[in-house]
């Protein structure tokens, strides 16, 4: 009911700005010079969000395959020494403190107003932790997936992820994809499913089907998630996303403290929060942390289609760099999911003019 | 030069029928009520067109499935006793007999005129035998490729074929493509060679430069031997298929008699022509004249695009009742690689109307 809600006021919202429009182009014959410049203003600010849609997109794609680079890295250079939940904890810390300095800065230019003031009211705030509890719960389920399917498994049932957040888009955000698109969706699914193909992969097809209702429900949660913080961001567009990021993280470092506290609270207490981290765990928590506010500037200024073609470029272009890195050998699948994806986001966008 | 003298009387003639349609538009304010019996006749002709060529592709598509099956089948019974040369040679013949019988039926019905008249001149039959020159040349190709790379790499070389024959209908029978068409046709390829994953798939890509280019000719030739067919029988749609289809199977016979004579000269003067065949193989000619007589039908009703798609289709299907047939089993590769085929063919069809 509350996304309903959302959504209500947010076509409400989407109805005016429509009508403040159509005031314009009505107001074409009265002042011709005027609405010329009112025309080139509207050109000059659709190039303006273009590019900031881009912009962000592409420091999500560079970003995630950037992480995925780390990841093997860490992996080669040893067992992670660290605890993990201290390292998840400080990337929420490190959000947040990203978000204020930013937040600082814009005080200090604009002044402190109605949109980028940090207090807020319960109203606004309550429905912040929702995709926080989502994501606890679909991690609590990654421990008993495993159970049921192998990690390279695992990997490729994660691809309904993509199903998940472009049905659950159009469900709960009452976004429209065309024809064309919905057929692209399906080719980008496919097309990392078979990216990732290796020998073992059709072990994948035993999975029993406990294990498939479990990675069903996982997707769901995740794209749920997604969504849902697209739609709390998007809710009030005026509202300046680094307060939106910051009560965001909040409860994140909440939630993550739990976390360490119940799972590492030995190891912190006797070898201290920050035992065995090296330098690339401090470039991994940087990583993380941008990447996540760039997830959450594409859920502002683009959505979350863009933000699952982002990641599946992502996971392309990391292959490919793990190539130069690691001398990882690519295989005629991962070709054959390229070309796929790269044919899926050509009709993505194709699609998007015919709608 | 030769393809393009026939296309250009193609055009000169698409332009006469054209006008013949203008004049029927153009009659419409003069006599109401005739030139609505003359819209209902037209959309009777579109309709019986298209249930024509929807015959023609699935019987295409079902023949060349069972003769999938039928190959395998005749595998697990044994090794071929027969001699291949001769079957061929049966196939052709049998073409020709099924033509000829069908004229036949024909002249008793309408009489001969000058569309279904055996008889030709010089000028119209000439260009018949090159088709037959240009599968000899690939199968003669085919003895060297395999030098190069294995049969189950060529299995997946072979779907050059399929972006060959688009590109050569383009360039030769100068047909548009829409953009979404050509994007339907590249996943059709990957969707057709993922389809066809196997754990040694990955040995094709250690294919020396010689074996690509090979595999690159055969894949032109074969192209340009099905595009050249459909130029030929497309010439002058009015003359009857079934004479078309006599002089195509006439050279088809020469050329197969040469091969017998080279290649099984021997075997057939000691032990008899008909020497090791089996129930099966005259279920195997049978098939195979038949599938043969379905090409010229796309050919003359449809077109080169359908045949690509139709034969994939088969390509499917035949692993599908294979599993049902032999108990082979389907792997994640198989089912991603149909996910992609079926919706190449369901964005071939919405972009055919967007064209």
């Amino acid at each position: 009911m509350e996304y309903r809600k959302i959504k209500d006021e947010d076509e409400v919202r989407d109805g005016a700005i429509e009508d403040v429009e159509k005031s314009f182009l009505l107001s074409v014959p009265d002042n011709t010079s005027s609405s010329g410049r009112e025309t080139k203003t509207d050109i000059h600010r659709t190039k303006a969000k273009w590019k900031r849609k881009s912009v962000v997109t592409l420091a999500l794609t560079v970003l995630t395959s950037s992480q995925a680079i780390l990841i093997v890295w860490s992996k080669r250079a040893g067992k992670y020494e660290y605890s993990v939940t201290t390292a998840n904890f400080m990337v929420e810390t490190l959000k947040c403190a990203i978000s204020l300095v930013a937040l600082g800065r814009i005080w200090k230019k604009d002044g402190v107003n109605e949109d980028n003031r940090l207090t807020s009211t319960l109203d606004e705030v309550i429905v912040y932790p929702i995709p926080a509890v989502l994501y606890l719960v679909k991690n609590l389920l990654q421990y008993y997936i495993f159970a049921y399917v192998d990690a390279p498994g695992y990997q490729i049932l994660k691809n309904f992820n993509i199903i998940s957040t472009g049905v659950l888009y159009r469900i709960i955000l009452k976004k429209k994809l065309s024809e064309i698109q919905w057929a692209a969706f399906v080719l980008l699914t496919a097309g990392c499913t078979t990216a990732q193909l290796n020998s073992n992969s059709d072990n994948v097809l035993q999975t029993p089907f406990q294990g498939w209702v479990m990675a069903i429900v996982m997707a769901l949660l995740s794209g749920f998630a997604g969504v849902y913080t697209e739609a709390i961001i998007k809710k009030r567009p005026s509202r300046n996303i680094n307060v939106q990021n910051f009560w965001l993280y909040i409860f994140g470092m909440c939630f993550n403290c739990v976390a360490m506290l119940v799972q590492d609270f030995d190891a912190v207490m006797n070898k201290g929060f920050f035992h065995g981290y090296s330098l690339i765990t401090v470039l991994m928590i940087f990583n993380h942390a941008l990447s996540g506010i760039a997830v959450s500037m594409v859920m502002k200024y683009a959505d979350n289609i863009v933000k699952v073609y982002s990641t599946s470029v992502a996971m392309l272009l990391t292959a490919v760099v793990s190539v130069f890195l690691f001398g990882f050998h690519l295989s005629l699948a991962f070709f054959l999911g390229t070309v796929v994806v790269s044919v899926a986001i050509y009709l993505h966008s194709v699609g998007k003019t015919q709608r």
